[in-house]
C-alpha cells in the first residue's frame, strides 16, 4: 500500500458516498493520504472483519466509517482494531430523522470508543482525522492551522458585507 | 449438543442477566430447550462471529440476543447467521432512557431483519421463540395456547376481584 | 386454501400497500407462498378478530401486519392468534415522524410479543417470515442463504467500483 | 344494571388501579354513577370486544379506559362502540417514559377518535366524563361548576399565604 | 343564536382553517349544528375570555379548539368554561414536528381536562363532538353508527379489491 | 405598591415554590425589589388576567412566571401585558421529563415572545430580570457585574484545588 | 457609534440572515435602533470575545444572537457581557429538526441566562428587545402597545371574515 | 510542563469530577501522562480562551473536555486550538435526560469537529486519547492492545461462569 495512505474511509453503502465525499475533499485539501471503499457490517461481515483486522498492519493510522439507521459499522470496526475510529452518522433514507444513526454510533459501551461527529458531518470527520495525524506531523498540523485561519477570514469578509448592507 | 436445545440465548454482558433471565424462565415453562451464554459484539467480536456462524449447524433454530446502549449484538448475529434472530433492547445503565438500545436493534437495513421486542421484554422474546418453534411442533404450539389461556384466566380473576371492591 | 400459502400479509389500509408491497416481492423471490388483504383494527374490528382467530386453522404459519399512527393491528392480531406475528411500523401521513407507529407496535406488554421490524421495513418482514418458515423447510432456508450471498456479492461489486474511482 | 351507572371505568391490569382510582374519586365527588373492572385488550380480547359492544345497550354514556406501553385498549374499545371513549395513558413500568402510552392512545386514525388526557391524568378523565354527562344533566353540570369554583378558591387561599410569607 | 348550533369550532389563526375544515365537514355529514370563528389566545386574550365565558349561555354544548406551537387556546378555554373542550393539535409552520402542539394541549394539570385528539385530526374532533351530543340525541347517535358502518364497508370493499390483485 | 418593587414573581401552584425560590434569592442578592404570589392560568384565569393587565400600571418592569406541564401561564401573561415576561419551565410531577413544560413556554407564536430560561432555572430568571432592570440602573448593573466576577473567582478557586489533587 | 443604536443583532453565519431579518424588520417597525453583523463563536472566537466585551461600552443595551446546530454563540456572548442576551435557535441545514439548536441555547447553567425564544422566532427576539428597551423608554413602550393592538385588530378582522364564510 | 503530559483533561465544574475521574483512571492504566483542571466556558471564558490557545505550545497532544446541559466547553476549546478535542457529554443535574449535553457537544458546524463519546463515557474518552497518542507511540499502542485483550478475556471468563449456571 502507498505509504502516504494514512486514513481509511469506509461506508456501508455506495448511497452514503455523496455524504462521505466531504471527508475525501477535505483530506485532499489538508494533504492527508487516504483510501476509500465500501464495507458493510451487515451484508459483508467477514469483509468488515478483515478490513478492521488488517488496517493497522497495512499502515493506516485512522479509520473514518460512515453508516446510517442501525449503524453498526463504526462500532464494530472499533471493536476489532486498536486504531482510533471516527464515526459519521448518516441520515439515510431508512433513518428516523437521524436519531438511530446518531445513537447507534455514539452510545458505545465502556472500553470501545467511537469518535462521533455530527449527523452527516463527513467534512468534520476528515478534519478530525487530519488533527489526529497532525499530532505528529508538522506539515499537516500547519495545514489544519491554515484551514482554520481561512474559516476565520471568510467569516470576517461576510461580516463586512453584512455590516454594509442597508436594512 | 443436546438435540433438544433449539434456542440460543446470548447477551453482551453478565449485567444483562437479570433481564434476560425472563427469557430463560418462560422457555422452561413452555418446554423449549435452550442454552445461555455471554457473547459481546464489542469486546469479543471473534467469539460473536464464531457463535453466529456455527449456530445453525449446532442445531439451533432461533437466537435471542439482548444488549443495551449502542446495541450491535442482535444485528451483527443476524448479519452472519440465516436463523431468525430476536433482539431484546436492554435499558442498561449507560443507556439514554433506552432509546439507543431500541433504535440500534430495531432500525436494521433492508436485507437483515432483527425481530425486535419491547424494551427489557426478554419474556416476550422467549414466547416469540416458542411461537416460532411451535410453527412445526404441535406440543410447543399447545403450550403457547395454554399459556395464553392462563393469561386470560388470570385477568378474569382479577376483574372479578375489582368488580367486588367497594369504591 | 392453497396449502402453499404460509404467510398472511395484512395492513390497515390500502394506502399502506406501496410499503407492504416490499414484503410481497421478497416472499415471491424467496419462494414462500402468501396471501394479501386489508384488515383494519379500528374500522373492521370484527373482521380483524375473525382473521386472527382462523389464521392457524387456515394453515398460515406467520402473519405480517403493517399499520401506522396508533398502530394496533399487529398487537391485536398477536393477542388473538398463537402464531408468530411480525409488525411493520408504517410512516403513514398521520404519523408523528413514525415514532407513534414504532412505539405502538413495539412496546407490547409481557405475554403478547410482536416481532417488530424497522420503520417501513416490509422487506425485512418478508425475509424474517421466510427465516421462520425456513427453520423447518430446507428449500426456503437455502433460498435465504442464497439471498444473503447475493447481498454480499452486490456490496463487493460496488466496493470494487468505488475503489477504482478517482477522488 | 343500576340506571345511575353512566360511566364505565376499565383498565388493562390491576396494577393500573392506583392511577385509575383518581377517576373513581372525582366521579363520586361530582355525583356521577360509575362501574369499575379490568379488561385487557391483549390478554382478554374477547372480553374487551363484548364489553365494548354491550356498553351502550347496558346504559353507559361514556367509557374511560386506562392503559400503558403499547396501549391499545382505549382505541380498540372506541373502534367497537359508538360512545365517546376517554383514554388515560398510564406510565406503566414497561413504558419508555410514557411516550409509548401517550402516542398509542392519542394518534388514532381518522374515523375513530379517543379523547386523550394527560399522562396518568385519570382525575381529568373523570372530570371530562362528568362534563360530557353534564351537557344534558343540570345537576352534574352544577357540580362541575362548583368543582371549578373550589379549585379557584383553593388557589386564592394559597396565594394569600404566599403573599404573606417573608422572603 | 340558532338553537341548532351545539358545537363551537374556534382556531387561533385563519391559517389553521385548512386543517379545521375537516371538523366542519364531518359535523355537517353527521347532522350536528356548529359555528366557526377565529379566537387567538395570544393576540385576542379578551375575546377568548368572552367567548369561553358566554359559550354555555349561548347554548353551545361542546367546543372544538385548534391551535399549533405553544398551543394555549384549548386549555385556556377549558379553564374558563365548564363545557367539554376538544383540542386539536395543529402542526403549524412554527411547530417542532408537532411535538409542541401536542404536549401543550394534552398535558393539562389536574382539574382542567382537554379532550385531545391526534395531530391535525380535526375530523376526529368533529366525530367526538357528535358522539358527545349523541349521548342524549338519538338521531345523531344513529348518524354516528351509520358513519362507522360506512367506514367498515369501505374497508371491506378495498379488501376485496386487494384480494383480487395479482402479485 | 412599594416603588422599589420592579419584578413580579408568579407561579401556577405553591408546589412550584421550592424551584421559584431561587429567583427570590438571587434578586435579593442583586438588590432588585420583587413581589411573589400564586396565579394559576387554569384555575384562576380571571386573576391571571387582572394581574397581567395591571402589572405595568402597578410599576412592575418585568414579570417572572414559572409553570409546569402544559404551562400556559408565562405565555398568557405575555399576551396581556406589554412588559417583558420571563418563563421558567418547571419539571413538575405531572410533566413528561420536562419536555411539555419547555415546549409550551418556549414555542410562542410570532408577536408574543416569552424569554424562556432552562428547565427549573429560576435562578437564571432572576439574573435575567436584574440584567433587564440593569439596562437603566447603574447600581444593579454593577451588582450583576460583581455577581459574574464572583462566579469566575469561585471557579478559579476550585480549579486550584483540583490541580493540586493527586490522581 | 450612533447613540440611537441600542440593539446588536449578531448571527453565526450569513446563511442565518433570512431568518434573522425578521428581527431587523420588527425593530425598525418599533422604532428601535440596531446594528447587524456576523460573529461566529466557532470560526471567529476572538471576534466574538471582542464583540461581547465591548458591547456595553459601545452603548448597546441588548444583544440578539441567532445560531443553529450546536449553537454556542448566544451562551458564550452571555458569559462575557453583563447585558441581557436574547437567543434565537435557528433550524439550520445541519440541525436535527431544530432540537440541537433549541437545547444548546436554552439549557444554560445557573449564573448565565440566555433569554431564549422559539425556533426561528427572530421576530419575537426583536419584540422582546423592544419590550426590554421599553421598560425605560415611553415612546418604544407605546410602540409595543400599538403593535399588540394591531395584532388584535388583525385577528378580529379575519374572525369576521371567517364568521361570514359559508361552510 | 512535564514533557510526559500529553493529555489535558478539563471540565466545567468540580461536580463533573466523579464522571471525569474515569478518564483519569484509564489514562493512568494505559501509561499516558495527563493533567486535570477546571475550566468553565460560561463562568471563566477568558481562562478557557487562554487554556485552549496555549495547549499546543505547552506540549499537549489531545484535550478531553467534559460538560453538561448547554455544554459549550468542548466546542469552544475546539474552535480555538487545532489539537483534536474529545467531548464527554455529562448528564448533569440540570440536564434534560442528557439530550442537551449530547446535542450541544456533538452537533458542531462544519470546520470545527469535536470527537464526541457516549453520555458520561469519560472512560472511553481516555481510551480514545490513548489511541490517538498511540498512532505514533509504540508503547501506548501496545498498552491499548493489551487493554482490549483483557476486555476480551474478562468476557470469556464470565461466559464460562454463565454457561455453567443452572437455569
Amino acid at each position: 500500500m502507498d505509504a502516504n495512505i494514512q486514513v481509511g474511509i469506509i461506508m456501508g453503502s455506495k448511497s452514503d458516498l455523496p455524504i462521505m465525499q466531504d471527508a475525501v475533499s477535505v483530506l485532499k485539501q489538508l494533504g492527508v493520504g487516504f483510501e476509500v471503499t465500501i464495507v458493510s457490517a451487515h451484508r459483508t461481515p467477514q469483509r468488515m472483519f478483515d478490513y478492521a483486522e488488517q488496517a493497522a498492519d497495512r499502515g493506516l493510522k485512522v479509520i473514518i466509517a460512515g453508516a446510517g439507521g442501525a449503524a453498526h459499522l463504526p462500532g464494530m470496526v472499533a471493536s476489532i482494531t486498536h486504531l482510533p475510529v471516527i464515526g459519521v452518522p448518516v441520515k439515510s433514507s431508512n433513518s428516523i430523522d437521524g436519531w438511530d444513526s446518531v445513537l447507534s454510533i455514539l452510545q458505545m459501551p465502556n472500553g470501545i470508543p467511537v469518535a462521533t461527529v455530527a449527523l452527516n458531518a463527513a467534512k468534520n470527520a476528515g478534519i478530525l482525522a487530519a488533527q489526529i495525524i497532525g499530532t505528529n506531523n508538522e506539515e499537516i498540523s500547519r495545514n489544519v492551522l491554515a484551514f482554520k485561519r481561512d474559516l476565520k477570514e471568510a467569516v470576517e469578509k461576510t461580516a463586512l458585507e453584512v455590516e454594509q448592507m442597508k436594512f
